[in-house]
């Protein structure tokens, strides 16, 4: 019989493509498609057999939020090297899901509370001539199409209002309820990228007249949704749908109401997390 | 009554994604997913009604295999603008698959007879460390993905052999049969790309620890699976399998015994068509 001392943690740091999955864990929604940690769990069962394990993630994503590098932690039973755990697990996985890399870790590791900080991106790729609306297939599940003008001064003014500790209320869709929606961004960036005739050829071309914004958010902790939130409202101020000092204003409220559309779950990755 | 005259004919610039596609055109392979070519066809349908009409691709692609800038001709009786007429194909297309660009020419226009040269670039996704073997889930459509070391001098040097004109035969699969197989190969080049933390999600990170490696061929054209077949042998040069100078003895060979293997259909992208 084994001890329960030979129980071992492990940090998983994980890859997936969101697209086919209803996100990390079962939400409130309900489509037939599996959650990341669900797949997971089934091939860390076909290792380990019938003993019972832990496992926990940083935190959600969304159905169709992609994860660059998301972490979890795993408490099993397991005398297998930490290399040959790593490949015989990613066997057992579809291959839009992967262990990117697999570390023992002290006993005490929670995937969830020793999170020091996140950090977000989000992609829009932005149609620069309105007479030529054409999505770039290869990024369709990766970005947000966007076809009208945006004015990148004042998204980037806007965004800068959030950098620090905030009530986020307003950026908040609704979930489970939290003791405290003050958070703390840590940097925010607005970066624009266009793409030559040589570039990799899942980046749009130069004929299709566009630009691929990127959004990268880090921050403490993020509430549900608030990133998709941010962006959705930041966009609503390119556009002029808002003023980019409104930001405060919608800050200052702590209502929903006041903040701007959800950014499609497509464009978002989780890309980092710090320990 | 439409008179004869009132066809015009049009230049389509296409992006797909090969993945759920059983290549351009139906070739002897039978699975169950459309074409391209169908898919576009149907588009046409929508547009045009019970009309008759002429569309040619400027060379087939295979099942899985991508298209960046495709081009077909389409000969169509409408009145409609240009621009209009993209948007109205692009609404019944599914997302996979975009026309980029459309342009009105001159009557006598053929999307295959008319070609110049054509690029094409192959990636591969390569392990650097033969311990760590993980495929990385966003490239997983868009490159082989090879685990075993590899000689890049070696695989130039026998690259380069193939540059000029040459009787292709050993690096043909079977297919319809041609008057030739000589071909001319305008210019080769086998490049390495390494990324750094803060590229795209989609590109794998730097704890992968692996290259992606891009062949790109630029030629007069193609023979069936040519630059597969091509792709495939010069990893066996690099891999140690076939020795770089045996480049020379497999082309006089003029038999598909003599070359490599065929490399996956996934990396493979049609990037340009020159006329």
């Amino acid at each position: 019989m084994e001890k329960p001392n030979d129980l071992r943690t492990f940090k998983l740091t994980l890859a997936y493509i969101g697209t086919n999955y209803r996100g990390w864990q079962k939400q409130a929604e309900d489509f037939p498609l599996p959650t990341v940690q669900e797949v997971l769990e089934i091939a860390v069962k076909k290792i380990v057999g019938e003993q019972k394990f832990f496992m926990h993630g940083s935190g959600r994503t969304d159905a169709g939020v992609h994860g660059r590098a998301q972490v979890a932690h795993l408490r099993i039973t397991s005398k297998l090297p930490v290399e040959r755990l790593l490949l015989a697990l990613n066997r057992h996985l579809p291959d839009d899901v992967r262990i990117i890399n697999l570390e023992e870790m002290p006993a005490k590791f929670h995937a969830q509370l020793d999170v020091n900080a996140k950090t977000y991106r989000y992609f829009v790729l932005h149609s620069l001539d309105q007479k030529q609306q054409v999505n770039w297939p290869f990024l369709r599940n990766y970005t947000w199409y966007v076809s009208y003008p945006l004015d990148l001064d004042k998204m980037r003014h806007a965004l800068g209002q959030l950098v620090g500790i905030h009530d986020f209320k307003s950026f908040q869709n609704r979930g489970t309820p939290l003791p405290s929606t003050v958070r703390e961004i840590l940097a925010v960036e607005l970066s624009s990228h266009r793409f030559g005739q040589s570039a990799f050829p899942w980046l749009p071309p130069p004929e299709l007249n566009c630009e691929l914004l990127e959004f990268r958010l880090r921050g403490t902790g993020f509430l549900k949704q608030m990133v998709r939130t941010i962006v959705g409202t930041v966009v609503e101020i390119g556009r002029g749908k808002l003023a980019p000092e409104a930001m405060g204003d919608i800050l200052a409220q702590k209502n929903r109401e006041a903040s701007g559309i959800t950014a499609p779950a497509n464009g978002l990755f989780l890309d980092q997390v710090e320990y």
